[in-house]
Parts: structure tokens; sequence; C-alpha cells
């Protein structure tokens, strides 16, 4: 590890005191582009197969239709879109969901508030961001136990600090020590302050969403955020077929202000959805098709993601699983859906149900992430740090799972065939039984020829042996404690700073506290 | 895991005694069918990349050549064949080795003693084989010690009664307790003898090859085995681009007897092959071209499959490393290689650099795992039970390993989409805001929707916390003690038996004991 370190310092560019002091302590502090994928997709559908879930989910909208609960205005759209509304129950006749679905973009930027972190979500892009929604924090010295919000600010900084995590992300841990109804200007004023790469929107009330909206006037100008799209959000729907106000209440915020939702059914399969994968891509496609359709009803041209998380359960004990060949399958049918629609696509994560960062977890995360480099994924919320089946946040797997990020970066470039990678001068030169490693091309090529890790083990027995037997957890740790104590925060204009934080005073000033 | 093992007991079929007896143990002792591909193969080159390194390979063929060394018989035949012979070197023009290898089946049946065992290498299918050549094992409560025969057996053991293991292997560990010169002899009596699926031959001298047959004439019978492949064997190139007397003369000997050999390249990316993947893909085909050809050469018609063993070099400690994105690069294109060849493919494995199995462990062998199941490998060496870059085997990877082997086979079946499958009835019995579990299509289908684990956890933290917050190597652990308590040997004629030992016998009084 120190070796490997050792080296990304030595590779950091521009002579700034910044690089200076990265070299010096052994911790990089670049970020990554996006991924945009020279791989192809893996399809594992034929056509034959996609053209029927699409003509099952177009019965599932116009048989049995949707629910949009305790939303008059919905159904109102809808009414006039064309749907017949029976109670709260809307029936979407075949092909006007997706006609509607036609105005969303097929990409859209998202803004940063330093434009070198600005993401391109859609096409052939891939956008990693943390772990979102845990109530829970893990690490290897204190255990499990509720996540604060100084919980919240340090997984922040990980991801400030974390070269191959191009997103600030959202509710990255939830910060229980905060009222419910302020939480949402904490945590997007430690995304606006201690991060400069994009991040999510507050989801759970209407009126956070307006929150949010108004803080990135503060932080963007509002002339800017009126004409780009500076926030992602997460809209669950509830599965099976239901929308709710609250969700919509935000998605109706967002898309008016032309800021990105990701509609995305929340289903664990089995429960949520029929226990085959045919059935819950049916089931995915309905829905997406439903929450994006109406986007597209509250403001044409909204941008928006199709989202499929989706998970099956353990008949045996009615828990959540993660990593399974079921899941794969579903993210890999439900891309190619997402690809035929037009439509940005979110799925995978650093998906597992392990209470510890140990092998279960690395088996069902890698299981997951690598669906979704191959299924086409563009937008890959908990990319880092779940554990437990999203109840924790966890320190530790958080590098782990932020080192194997590289990993896919790498992956998804593809396989080089210029004269250069061709290698026929190496092969010329070593010729049968020689050795390759002091070779012209290799000493041409070796540093950037193959992904290295941050954190890894590849030393001698011996070595490691002597160096305590640490196992990957323990490396990780170190790991973040090391970040954590180079962290710098991006420098911020004081002007804005003070406009966020005046606002962030002001709300909490307006409301008593609610924990509930 | 107790649930879920107490289901697999409650699945057992057929109700005799030993059914029985695994009920009532909640060990299973069924092993599942060789896996066969209903889903795609991920494609990771274009055709013009493809054709490019195809003809390079030719070019490395007729301008560079290979050496085939001590072995004159080789350079006579390949002087006949049409080849340019300069001292040990063997230029071979274009189009010469592609067209020998034109004889070699494209799939073939290797025969276990029990024929229920019975797997076809080639085609869709993929065959997997546990661990192979590690001179160390390691368990949880003995560390890291020098592999022994009992070692060797409890290996053999566990891959006997191991659902998802197809094939009981070749050197699953270095029994370092006994002669080199005798070991082999008491390792293919542990596979005959412990196990009754098929197994690989020895290949460190032609003697111990024609061992190998010796021993399977008197196990198969001599008619049987002059008509049938019963031995897959493992031939390493010694790469770059040598071919040495000893792993050849093993090579003549399973060639001539029509028995199976895999032509496997081992490198290290960097060290014995360019930096690149593109290159590395060149001199793999070239070499795999070679010795197919050349077996060809030897009786044409000969079993025979491309391997590729290949990872890449940590430049920074000189490690080999192990499940990273530029080896499953290799391992995608050398698959499309291999079939645009008509020949199987070997490849993948649960390999990783790890020294325990932990996340690092696990990391690593899922993504090598999944880009086989993809990259359409056809018989998988180290499917399980690899560590430390295969310095050891390990007792806890082997059973952790073996239950990601059928996450492999439920991916492989692909995506059902007959009406059951649609699950339309589902969606219309339960509608917006329902539930799925209690619905009548879940109820005839929830047995078999999904993927069973048989080690992993998924249970409620609190009852996990209370039975020890074990980790994954820890139930591994346990999952090891069970398995073995519960072996029983397979039946065998006990004059065949009588047979094979009366050979091993005869064979180590014949010889004085050797060490090195």
């Amino acid at each position: 590890m120190s070796e490997a370190e050792g080296n990304a310092g030595r590779r950091a560019r521009g002579g700034g005191g910044a690089a200076r002091r990265a070299a010096r302590t052994n911790v990089g502090i670049e970020t990554a582009r996006y991924i945009t994928r020279n791989i192809p997709d893996f399809e594992i559908l034929n056509a034959e197969a996609l053209e029927l879930i699409e003509a099952n989910a177009e019965t599932v909208l116009a048989e049995i239709g949707v629910n949009f609960v305790d939303n008059p205005g919905a159904l109102a759209r809808w009414r006039e879109a064309g749907a017949e509304i029976e109670g709260e129950r809307v029936r979407i006749p075949r092909g006007l969901a997706r006609k509607l679905c036609a105005t969303a973009p097929a990409r859209f930027v998202q803004h940063a508030r330093n434009p070198e972190r600005n993401v391109e979500i859609g096409g052939r892009n891939l956008v990693l961001a943390p772990v979102y929604g845990p109530p829970f924090v893990r690490d290897i010295d204190g255990g499990r136990r509720y996540a604060t919000m100084e919980d919240f600010r340090r997984f922040v900084q990980l991801g400030q600090m974390s070269k191959w995590m191009h997103h600030s992300g959202g509710t990255v841990c939830e910060p229980t020590d905060v009222p419910v109804n302020k939480r949402h200007l904490d945590m997007i004023h430690a995304h606006m302050t201690l991060s400069d790469k994009p991040f999510m929107g507050s989801v759970t009330e209407p009126s956070r969403a307006r929150d949010s909206v108004a803080m990135c006037e503060l932080l963007f100008g509002k002339d800017f955020v009126a004409e780009n799209t500076v926030m992602t959000s997460l809209v669950n729907i509830n599965s099976p077929l239901t929308f709710d106000a609250t969700m919509m209440g935000a998605l109706e915020v967002y898309a008016a202000a032309n800021q990105a939702c990701i509609v995305s059914p929340f289903i664990v399969g089995g429960a949520m959805a029929p226990v085959t994968v045919a059935g819950t891509l049916t089931q995915v496609l309905a829905e997406v098709l439903a929450g994006v359709a109406y986007s597209q009803l509250v403001r044409p041209g909204a941008p928006v993601i199709f989202g499929a998380f989706v998970t099956s359960i353990d008949m045996n004990s009615g828990a959540p699983t993660f990593g399974t060949p079921e899941a794969s399958q579903i993210l890999y049918g439900a891309g190619q859906l997402a690809r035929r629609l037009g439509l940005p696509f979110r799925s995978g994560g650093a998906l597992c149900g392990s209470k510890l960062p140990d092998a279960q977890a690395a088996y069902e995360t890698a299981a997951t992430l690598n669906a979704a480099l191959l299924g086409g994924v563009n937008f890959m919320l908990h990319a880092a740090g779940w554990l437990e089946g999203g109840l924790v946040a966890s320190y530790e797997k958080y590098v782990m799972d932020a080192d194997q990020l590289g990993a896919l970066h790498r992956m998804a470039a593809g396989i080089a065939t210029d004269p250069a990678a061709q290698a026929m001068d190496a092969l010329r030169e070593v010729g049968p039984g020689g050795h390759f490693l002091g070779c012209a091309h290799t000493q041409a090529h070796f540093r950037d020829a193959f992904w290295r890790t941050d954190l890894l083990d590849y030393k001698p027995f011996e070595t490691w042996d002597e160096e305590g037997a640490r196992d990957t957890a323990t490396l990780a740790a170190d790991r973040v404690t090391r970040l954590l104590a180079r962290y710098e925060a991006p420098p911020l204009d004081p002007a804005r700073r003070e406009a966020v934080e005046d606002y962030v005073a002001r709300r909490k000033a307006d409301m008593p506290d609610a924990f509930v």
C-alpha cells in the first residue's frame, strides 16, 4: 500500500503546494473525469423478449394502472393528458406514457460549483456517487452506531478526497442528531461547503425540495439555476405501482425548476414485485414509464433518469439480498429497456447484505459493480460505503469500494490497438524465453500500463506477516484516517458561503425542532 | 445459514438413506450438471481488432517463431509439417498453425467413473474444477503451512461434497510429505477413490503421464480409455514462446492416448508478455496456435483446450496481481479468439492475491469469476480455494468460492419469458400498493425463484450479533467442518480399486524416493 501511494504521490501533477503536500503525505487529491465507456453493453435479453416485456408493461399501465395517492393535481394532469382516472387509480392508454417520455433528454449536464467537476449523465457515461440513506455508521473501532452530522461531514470529506468518486451524493448517512425537519439544511450546506463535486437535493417533503433549490440559487446564482441542472435527486416509487404525494411533491418542485430526478422503483423482488425476473422487469418498466411521463407533464424536457433499484428477498428470513444473480439479470435487462426508451439509467452500487466489510460484502459488491459497468448504468448511487442492506454506512467499506471504482474506470476504457498497444516491437525484441521487464517498450509504458490499487495488499508474505498480517478492513481503516487527516475544504467565495449560511440559519429559526 | 441449509435438506430428493442423512445433518450431497449458458458472451473486441491480433500472431509465428527445447522429435514433426527450423527455433509459415488446429474437436466429453458426472467441454458449456498447484494450505485455526497428502485428500473430499463443482481437478494442493517422484500416484489414487467426478492427470514428467494413463486403464478398462477421454491435463507453455520438453513430453503422451490437454500460456503481463492487453493477446494466440497445432501433429483429432492464464505484474513490488481490469480484458479477448478458432476455452478461476479469505480476496475473485462466466470460458480451473496468488489452498475460501459458483449457474440460465415467468397474473392479482408474498404466483414459484446461498449471512442484525458477529471466513470454517464430517466415499468396484492400488504399490516399490 505504501508503495502504491508513494507512486500516486509521484504521479501528482502541477507543482503547487497542494501537489507537494499530497506527495509528502502519500494521499492523492485528484478527481478522475466521469467514465465514458469504450466497451459494449452486455445485452442479456434478445429483441423478442424486450418487446414482450414492453408490451406487458403497456398492459399493466392500461389495464391495471397506477395509483397517485393524495395528489389531486397529479390526477388532473393525467386526466388532461388522456388517462382514465378512477379514484386515485390512473390507467394510461397504450403508448401514451412512452410518448410523453419522448420529451425527456437522453443526456444532461449536472453542474458542480467547480466546473471541472461537472458531470454529463447519459449516453456512454457513468457517474459514480456514494451511499445514500443509512441511519447507522460503522467503523472498525466503534462498531455500529447511529449516524450523526459529524459522520455526515466526514463521509462528504471522504467523497471529496476520493479520486474515483465523481459526485458528492445526497444523504450519505442520516444525521440522526439533527431534527428531521432541519437535516436537509445541514446536509446540503455540508455538500456545498465541504465538497466542490455535484450533489443531490432533499426529497423528504416538497418544502425541503424548495429549500434545496433556494440554496442552490444562492450558491450558483438564480439565473444560472434557472438555465442549468445543478441537482440530481432521488425520487422513489412506492412499488408496486404507487406514487405517493411526498415523493411526487418533490419531483414536481424539481421538474418545475428544471432540476434532475431519478425516478426509481424500489423493489425487493418477491415482496414488492413478482418472484420472477421478467415479471419484475415488466413492473419496473411500467413504473418508470408512469413516473417519467408524469415528470414531463409537469415540465416537458425536465431532466430525468430511469432508475431501477431492485433486489430479491431471502425466502427463509424475509431479508433483502444483494449481489445475487437475479439482481444482476434485472439490472442488465433494465439497462436495455432504458436505452430503448432513450433515457439515462440509474442502477447498481456497492450493494451487499453483509454486516461487516468482509468477504461476503466484497463478493456481493463486486457482482453488482461489475453488472453496473457492463449493464450500461449512467448514474450509480451507492457506489461506495454501503453495508448491511443499506442500514449502515461503513467508513472502511467506503475506501475499499472507492478503490474498486478505479478498476471500473480502467475496464471501461477498453482495449487499445494502436501500434504501441500492439507491442510487436516488444515481442520482436524479447523473443522466445526472454523477459519483458527490461525491454524498451516496457520501460516506455509501464507507468500507466496497469490499474493500481491504493489499498489492496500485494506485498511478499513475509513482509505482510511482519507488518501484522492485516486484512483489508484493517488496511482500509488506516487509509480512512490518513484521508481525513489530509482533507482540506475546496475554496468557496465567502459571499456565497455567507448567503447559504444565512439562509440555513433563517430557515432553522422559522421552524420548531421535529424528530419524527 | 442454518435456514438455507435446512431448506437444502428439505429439497433433497429420492428418499434413500443418504438423502435422509443429508436432511438430518443439513449438508447436501447433490452435484449440479455442468453449466450450459443461456446468455450471450461479452464481446469486448470488434472484428477489426480481432483480425489485427490474429494477423499479428501469425507474424509472431512466422517471423519470430517459438522454441521447442530439448525435443528433437518435436523439431522433426514441425519440419515435416512445413515449418522452418533453426536450432530449437520453429518458425511457422502464416496460416499453417491455424490449419493444423482445424482437426482439434470443438467439444468433447470427459468421462467420469460415475457416468452421471461426465462433463462436455466446449460449446456453450462451463465446467468448474478446483484450485491447482498450491504448495501451502491455510485454515482458520492452523494458519498457513506446507500442504500434505492428508490435506490433498480433504480437498478432494470437499470437491466431492460441493454441489456446484463438476470436476475433481488435479493437484488440489502439493502433498509435500510424499516424495516428488511418487506424488502423482497418490494424487491420482485419491481422485479415483475419494471422488466419482472427472479428474486431471500428471504432467510433471512424461513417465508420470504414462502412469496416469495406465491407472485410468485399470479404473475404466483399457478399451474404454482407448476410445474415450477420461483425463484433462494442464500443459503450461513457458511464456514467452517456449515449449519445454517436460510439458511437451506429457502432451505427447496424452495426445497419443487421445486424452485431453489444456494448452495454456502462463503469463504475468509485463514480465512474460508485453505490458499491453493487445500485445499480450497476440502472444497468447501465437503460443496457443503453436501448442495446439503441435498436439494435432502428434495425433490429429486429439482433444485440446485453448488456455489463457494471464495476470499482470504490480510494477512496484513485482508481485503478480489478480482480479484486475486488464486480466478481465485479456480473458474476454482470449475467449473471442478461442471461439473464432473453434476450440474450447480455459481461463478464469477464483483468482486473488490476498493472503487471507477477506474482502480483497473476494473482490478479486468475484471480478474473475464474473469475467469467466460472461467471457465464454468452457473449463475453469481454480474455481474454488485459490489464495495468495496460488501459493495457498484455503479451506475456508474453498467453500466460500464454491457457494459463489452456485450463483454462476443461476446467472448462466438466463431470463425465462414463458407465461409463468411473465407473471402478469401476479401483477393483476396484487395491483398498486399490494404485497406479493402471499399471492398465488409467489406461492407457486418461490421455492426455486432465487439463488440461495449455503453460506452467506442474511440474518437480522440482532440474531447475527448474538450468535457471535461472525464474518464470512468464520462461517466458512464451520461449513468445512460439517462437510468433511458428512463425507462418504462414493462406491467403487473392489476389483478395480485393488488393481489401481496394486499398480501404485508396484510403481512405488520400483523407484527410490526423490524429494527434488
